[in-house]
């Protein structure tokens, strides 16, 4: 394998492709019209796809291509630890700035790559173009319901606990960045008790426990003001703009934890042997959502998370 | 389901979902952090993955949203029929221009759903944004191998004949936006012989067919020039640039047809069996791409098919 520059669309995919290792459940990787995968009998697989746009989840020349190779792939491993599946290949699909699209890609495939090993994840195939706008990169990645079956959004109950699996808000000041895709966590969690729910923290706590609220039926939730782990970005991000750090922590987006709503009493189990696990809260009967203040007062919370479509048009 | 226009996000993901219908093989479609399938036992799995961007695949002021749907699934389904395989479920990721984010969304999932349906595909998820650039569509299309496994490109030998299923060139004139993937087809031609190798027309005869010669081990081929179905769109294109239609019928990308390879004998039967069957070479065990002239003489044949890195950055 050669230090110099590929040339040319083919000769960056043959740049690629020579850094690829595929599994034996890869039948065929990189190179033809298709990737051709054996999927593990009786399993089911999981699919899910997220585009990132330069000056929407990125800044390219801020954060560079590595950074954003890494956060293609993670926002995509952080769905299938949502489902508590186990990831195993992935397809990515390029439009890359013309002036730098060879040196863009490998930046990419240099952020992508780590990971991808990291998480068992083949990259068997992909798209190149290269255009006069800003970089897109969309990845899709298939994964397998680990043992049990896939864990969905609608399977909350009343007087279930709500738990996640760390520190939340102010991941703007770079943890969007280099998401943690918590699927280590997610089969851990899977394995010691039943998961009625789970979402990952893309959209805040907020929003994604309302996807879980919505997904099952039209539950509510009260969450604990004094319960929610705060990361210590949610507080120097407060410091800065004024806004309380709980408010990060319940609001912010791309946290990329996992938010999983179980029986109360595999709570407390699950939150003995896994230290990572926080209750934050207990789902209630009347659809809504209210955060408890510790001197008892409930008062009504509003998701304020990330409508890419409302955000744009203004729309009410 | 209602006519009025959805407001959000997530309004359009429902006003999606809504129109979605899944087979028994979709456990869970659009609305959780990622699609659950249920493969059939057995089956290998397909997968690729192709971007559009407006401005270089299509041109949204010209061609709409509709049109765009289309070909973003359709060239998707014709990578499926170039492995002959069945296209199984699909996953859309959008970067819409924001001013007209959910009429675009629309229009795109109104252009894609008849395909789908027309080829049994489900969709089964997606990523919706909205930015300040230009439209890009990226589709991922799930399939599994037809009986006797993938077709690859792979596996021509000398001696092979080259076949393909329709007449070439001049796309441009608007066949490039209504990609006709030639599942049926592929799917016809595997059932009556075996398929040495197998690919789509996407970046023109020579380009694509250069391809299998690769990954055939370094072989070539001969094109019998008075054997090459020209469409009549090539003719057309030919009496406005000049450019022989047979050029056109060369070299011109995205017709999406298909080029199979196979052993002399079996392509007689099946150009029997099969009308839309047209020989039009032979492999050679002599790496390189001729064509020959009625007369017998034989010249090289330079494949010009589009290369998105060089066409940009002017690379040699």
């Amino acid at each position: 394998v050669a230090d110099t520059p590929p040339t040319g669309e083919f000769g960056l995919i043959a740049w690629i492709r020579a850094r690829s290792q595929a599994s034996a459940q890869v039948l065929v990787g990189i190179g033809d019209d298709c990737a051709v995968l054996r999927p593990t009998s009786g399993r089911s697989l999981l699919v899910t796809t997220d585009m990132l746009m330069d000056g929407r989840h990125f800044r390219l020349d801020r954060d560079g291509p590595e950074a954003v190779g890494a956060k293609a792939l993670g926002v995509n491993l952080s769905d299938i630890a949502a489902m508590a599946g186990e990831p195993w290949a992935a397809v990515v699909a390029t439009a890359l700035p013309k002036r730098s699209a060879v040196a863009v890609a490998q930046g990419l495939h240099a952020g992508m790559r780590p990971m991808a090993e990291r998480f068992g994840v083949d990259l068997v195939g992909g798209d190149t173009n290269a255009w006069d706008g800003p970089l897109v990169v969309s990845v899709t990645v298939l994964g397998e319901a680990g043992e049990g079956g896939p864990a969905l959004r609608s399977g909350a109950k009343a007087g279930d606990a709500i738990v996640v699996t760390g520190p939340l808000g102010g991941s703007l000041l770079g943890r969007h960045l280099r998401p943690e895709p918590r699927i280590a966590e997610a089969l851990a969690l899977r394995r010691l008790a039943p998961v009625h729910a789970l979402i990952d923290v893309s959209d805040g706590l907020a929003s994604d426990l309302g996807h879980i609220l919505d997904e099952s039926g039209g539950l509510g939730a009260v969450l604990d003001a004094d319960a929610i782990p705060i990361h210590a970005d949610a507080f120097t991000l407060s410091a800065a703009d004024g806004r309380p750090a709980l408010d990060h922590a319940l609001q912010d987006g791309e946290d990329f934890e996992l938010c999983a709503v179980l029986a109360v009493d595999d709570s407390e189990r699950v939150g003995q042997a896994l230290p990572f696990i926080h209750r934050v809260g207990t789902i209630v009967a009347a659809p809504g959502l209210w955060l408890r203040d510790p001197d008892g007062s409930v008062t009504p919370l509003t998701a304020r998370g990330f409508d890419h479509l409302r955000a744009e048009t203004g729309d009410a």
